[in-house]
């Protein structure tokens, strides 16, 4: 077992996974920007280094302050909890370099998965069903046979390096097509320094739904049944549940079935997330987060298994505590992201107890939000027997928790949760933006 | 389904049945004494009604303006919570007498639980093995021939009536058994108004075990496994865990074989414990709690069940949710009881987070925890894997809390946490007078 970890991120992520080194007996060290230095990740952790000011690039995204934090310090592994350089291949790759191991997949790997176009060709050999798409398109021409042959309007483009809605152009005509592909490709240019596009037939209003997965790099791949992420707001997920109401058995088994193999063949390590669009029975494969997931309570709330622990320990020891045909789902599990919508100092803070109730964070009372990073400032995570049961105590939770001194969003959290359309379990990607003027004006 | 129920009850498990309540769709009344106007259940209930001041005499026992506050706010149901009046089978006829429903077993159930002597022969009747005793008993002579016929010293000295240790008494040696017959039994007259006391083999260091019952008063009754007890100063828990380190699957099985059929034949409605005594593979039956517990929640970590809420539907509706056949324990839970050993003002309080932690509590920053009450002022549960990361998930936790203005026990409890014989699962009721002086000195 490793002695010492180095966590490569702040905020609530950052606590979650000292509470599970210290469960471990790891040590931890965080790291801090100048914003964060009174921060609850930098209190909890058995050290703290100052990596630096903000803007991220200085700090959380700077590799060589990372990397020296970590020999510094005398840790032997690097976690890099979500965003930041969570996908990063070459960060990885320096990460095994320095002979530190890095919590997550083998440098290419990530690299593999982080091109869509490559990831996509990869899924389809698993048999996993992909939405109709081309390769790497540059010529208006060329994707306007593809479409008239095949894909049909609307259509979708997208950078095959990107990700968070950037070089993503929906076209639903001829004419717009152009003038779309060019902006696309320079948008993926000016972000991902890769101006590859590629183009699919674009689904209107899909479920997103997720399978968690935890593989051991030696054969053993347990998927952990799947995530329904489908309320987002400008894709960022807001609500998310498991299991899903849209997928039956059948669907949760085909997909596993394409998944399992992947994984398997990718001698995939840690945890790992196959997204899918759903439509009706049909899936689709999207992409896989390389990466643990801002939602993976909610896998652990059905499942019982602590996944950064076994995340930790099917990267620094090539096994796992969990036996694949083991893993059961129980009840129905839901989380809120509460979010703040201004920066500020925080005072007061009541936090929901009772059964089925958790509530990762990294606040307290007296900690100030700093406006440089993530708006989300915690998530609020609930487990029930059923749908039902899941809905009746989020509600519940949602008004026993108070959080003063900056705005957030829990008086919308709790708007959706009562909302009809959500209570029935029957919505698609464009709810949120469906409902947000009618629940804007009822708050 | 009822639409009002009122709590007779306050602080903690007063929240914890408004917690459930309001998970069901039903207002809750909180009644207060003029300490408690501030408190937490007062705040969370739909209405609350001042009962009265300190002492508990003129407040929370007082039968009239409990029921007058139900019946004022028009509520369907009373539940008595645990301590006070919930074991009181004269307040639960009142309470039926005046068209309310009792969460709880009728009285007659309650009665017949309440008298030791009675219970122990009904638990025999079921083929649950009892500690070798007498009936009713004054004279010694009497006494000391069954001693030296059938029991033995030492033996225990107990009231009819009785509970919380008093009119107990324990006796060694043939000269000191007249004198302490006499005043076990004035104890008993003055605590319980009821002088009866009975003799029973006294065991020097066993384990306290106790099953969770779950029964609908129709002839379903389940069990929801377990829990262990042990650790308790001057017969106060501490800390309770589920399973019990001590119970093999055969002790469980033959503990459940005796107690369905009792809580069937009892047509017993709502929540119990049987409790038993172990020594190595023997166990004893000790006496039925007819009541929901404290340590409630370890069971519903394991188990997955609210056990508020299947209380009320059985006592309110005749009927549960669960299927005897169907409860399943999953991991180990493990609970410690927060003591105040102070009263005062809460001026830092900081709740732990994360996987598999719950914390249940009526504190709040900027609360007062009057000196009147009962000194628990918060439960921090964990649930973990196994025995191991339940411990390891405790030790985090408790690392994790912070309860400033008052004086509490959370720096003893991590030392018994810690603490090597605790660890090994190898003790019984003795252990913590026996680690009581070395934890003192180390803190």
């Amino acid at each position: 077992m490793i002695k010492r970890l180095l966590i490569a991120n702040r905020g609530e992520i950052a606590v979650r996974i000292i509470r599970t080194c210290r469960e471990m007996g790891i040590e931890t060290t965080a790291v801090y920007s100048t914003a964060d230095q009174d921060s609850l990740h930098v209190r909890m952790a058995d050290r703290a280094v100052c990596i630096g000011p903000p803007p991220s690039s200085q700090s959380y995204l700077n590799v060589n302050n990372l990397i020296m934090a970590a020999v510094n310090t005398g840790c032997e592994a690097i976690h890099p909890g979500v965003g930041f350089l969570s996908e990063n291949a070459a960060f990885a790759r320096t990460v095994r370099d320095r002979g530190l191991i890095f919590i997550g997949p083998d440098p290419e790997t990530i690299a593999l998965l982080g091109d869509k176009v490559r990831a996509k060709n990869t899924a389809e050999k698993f048999g996993l069903p992909v939405t109709p798409g081309s390769g790497p398109m540059k010529d208006p021409k060329e994707a306007l046979a593809l479409i008239h042959e095949k894909l049909g309007f609307p259509v979708i483009i997208k950078a095959a390096a990107g990700g968070g809605g950037k070089g993503m152009r929906i076209v639903r005509a001829p004419e717009e097509l152009a003038e779309n592909l060019s902006i696309a490709a320079q948008e993926a240019e000016a972000n991902f320094a890769d101006g590859t596009v590629f183009i699919e037939r674009y689904l209107e209003n899909p479920r997103h739904v997720e399978l968690q997965i935890l593989a051991d790099g030696n054969g053993t791949v347990a998927v952990l049944g799947e995530r329904d992420c489908t309320v987002q707001k400008n894709h960022q997920k807001l609500i998310e549940e498991s299991p899903s109401p849209a997928v039956t058995p059948a669907m949760r088994e085909r997909m596993a079935e394409g998944a399992v193999p992947l994984f398997r063949e990718l001698k995939y390590q840690g945890a790992g997330t196959i997204e899918f669009l759903v439509e009706g029975e049909n899936f689709y494969f999207m992409e896989v987060n390389a990466r643990v997931q801002v939602e993976h309570p909610v896998s652990e709330f059905v499942t019982g298994i602590d996944i950064i622990r076994q995340q930790i320990l099917s990267c620094t020891e090539g096994r796992m505590e969990i036996k694949p045909d083991r893993v059961r789902t129980e009840g129905w599990a839901m989380e809120c992201r509460i979010n703040a919508l201004s920066p500020g100092k925080i005072t007061r803070l009541e936090i929901p107890g009772g059964p089925g109730v958790r509530f990762d964070s990294f606040l307290y009372t007296g900690c100030v939000v700093p406006p440089h990073y993530d708006s989300m400032i915690a998530k609020l995570i609930v487990h029930g027997a059923n749908r039902e049961q899941a809905l009746a105590r989020m509600e519940r939770a949602l008004e026993e928790l108070f959080i003063e001194g900056i705005k957030n969003n829990i008086a919308r959290q709790r708007w959706i949760i009562n909302n009809t359309t959500f209570r029935s379990g029957k919505f698609g990607t464009s709810y949120y933006s469906e409902i947000e003027k009618e629940a804007e004006s009822a708050l």
